[in-house]
């Protein structure tokens, strides 16, 4: 006979007042084995909104692994996403198409384009309609991998440049900042996070739509601590996702000390 | 027919004179999935004194990824604790019995009590005897997590506040370093380490009861260099248990070097 | 019926001129658990040249780990080599004959020498012999691990004793940079990589002979960028060897912009 479970985490949880939020982090696969990512998904499907394929790394591995890992996604109804570097250089290669079909044969379901480290010649129009055509979203990342800091100029361009893509079809607009968090779009050269820049991306896009990278703690933090609970964020190592998704709901000990993060309390 | 195996490890280690220790790490999990974790306890239980479940993670994760890695422990033998985190949260919001009895149904066997975030107005004894009605016990973190690194006044304080808790029943004394030994506790704002107030909590509860945090390399080798083979410490991520216990062992080419840990040699 | 897969990763990269590469990097085991090195090896076998089992770690280990990932490397046709740690200790205890013995009862494949923290009084040619008797293939490791970064001088000395070791049967030299690549061997006290050493050593063992420890992202990237995708690399941590290996192969955005590893491009 099943011995009954008397007591639920989820249950504890509302009755401290924790919201019953949707998955608004993309954790990154930057080259994780099949059987770790998929008992990640198992522990963490509900907290994820797109699993990113990150780099080439999926294209270097054992293919069977890379499908592997995608169909252990597919099942958990965890949309996938590649990154922007293959993207970039499928392009400057002439080959966006066979990319895209590559993509598509995989059964990914949206790629990320940009301009990281590449020109693009192509009109966003271009890309959404290849990769429509093979039943692939598209998201577009503004910012330069080697570019510094954002300035505030170059702010108002980029919120341009995203804007023609989201008019082309794009989905979501994430806003680049590599795997250092430093030196690269919102963070300066140790890191410091310019949330004016942040809020005109929030403000251009809505919540819904921006979603920023955030690869360690301190960009994490910085972000939720900002945004609060409804931020979206990208490029987490999987590993790290729950202490984001409590810092997300405030049940970390640093969040507990920010007003827009801790837990309501019980309903009195 | 089986193959006869002639050589063991662990024969091997005996004839250079290298300790059988009792395991004396509580290595936690801030978030790894539930086959990993469960694959690290198959080589490494002999090693492990217990295992936290850290902060809040395995509250927001997948409940049947969270109570597979419980039963993981469990069939291995290895006790499972909470971190101080959940504990406090529970306490500030007054579902102290909500949580206790969670952790009671979950299967875990102690929870960490202390005031890392918040002032605590329960007395040890009530605490203690809350889990102990459902067959938990408790451990108790001396530290405050952002008041940084110990002055001498504090330690003293600390070590009454941690006797009481002993007094009232609790197990052991968890001294608190965080995830980085950095300006917090025993350790400098550059890491430093404070000898002399940990011989100090060392010589208070004695070292079956003091338990160090030694969350990275420097803090952990600074502490085994210090006290040599026998300090309990927690904290560890496992994937980096190993490399605590061949330096415990005198077996990493830094411990080697330190006459307190270096093996005895072959009996002559 | 099996649904036709049209397009494959691997014709992909050919397309764009990214070449077939065999493995010429070594990544560590440093404590890993078993399930995930072997989903490790499932995803990047054809990547490895050889996976070398860290440090002493599998000395603590429980053994039935320990022989389940070497069976897992053995399986997949990937060499094994232990670290340099454990042969000193054996040889400082005179107990290297044992040594030896247990690796290969284990099914090691080949075994590392140096003197990295003892002088070793044992000749190449007694060492090599020793091996051999037991089935091992020996590697020999040049520079000290707490000697710093090495003089001009110094090279001149470690390049003499690697050829002493292949001249006695030694198949590969590898040089020493530890987990830090700062402040040892070809790395200064912030990692400056020194190339004009790192020449010294390729032209007097060749490309195939000489292994490069690259133990964090800024080695590994300094070595590729200066020798190319030719350089044989080891104590690669074991998720961060695809990140190499697109790095090696161009397909990583930094190693775009280099001349010497950016794919040639289709074939006109």
């Amino acid at each position: 006979m099943k011995k009954e479970q008397h007591h639920s985490t989820w249950d504890y949880l509302e009755s401290i007042g924790v919201p019953d939020l949707p998955g608004r982090t993309s954790p990154f696969d930057p080259g994780y084995d099949p059987i770790t990512l998929e008992s990640h998904l198992d522990q963490s499907a509900h907290l994820i909104s797109t699993l990113k394929i990150s780099m080439a790394c999926w294209q270097v591995a054992n293919e069977v692994s890379t499908r592997k890992k995608l169909a252990a996604a597919r099942i958990r109804n965890v949309p996938t996403c590649t990154g922007g570097g293959p993207f970039e250089v499928a392009v400057h290669f002439g080959k966006l198409p066979q990319y895209l079909d590559l993509c598509a044969d995989l059964g990914i379901d949206r790629i990320e384009a940009g301009e990281g480290f590449i020109d693009l010649e192509l009109k966003p129009g271009e890309v959404v309609r290849m990769a429509e055509e093979r039943g692939l979203e598209v998201q577009f990342e503004v910012g330069k991998k080697h570019a510094g800091t954002f300035t505030a100029d170059m702010v108002g361009e980029l919120i341009d440049q995203g804007m023609r893509w989201l008019d082309a079809g794009a989905k979501e607009i994430v806003v680049e900042a590599r795997e250092s968090a430093e030196d690269v779009g919102l963070f300066g050269d140790k890191g410091q996070f310019n949330a004016a820049a942040a809020d005109r991306f929030a403000q251009a896009y809505g919540m819904d739509i921006a979603i920023f990278e955030a690869p360690n703690k301190p960009s994490q933090f910085a972000l939720l601590n900002h945004f609060g609970p409804s931020v979206k964020l990208s490029n987490v190592r999987i590993e790290e996702l729950l202490r984001v998704e409590i810092y997300r709901r405030g049940l970390h000990s640093d969040a507990f000390q920010h007003e827009n993060l801790r837990p309501k309390g019980p309903v009195k």
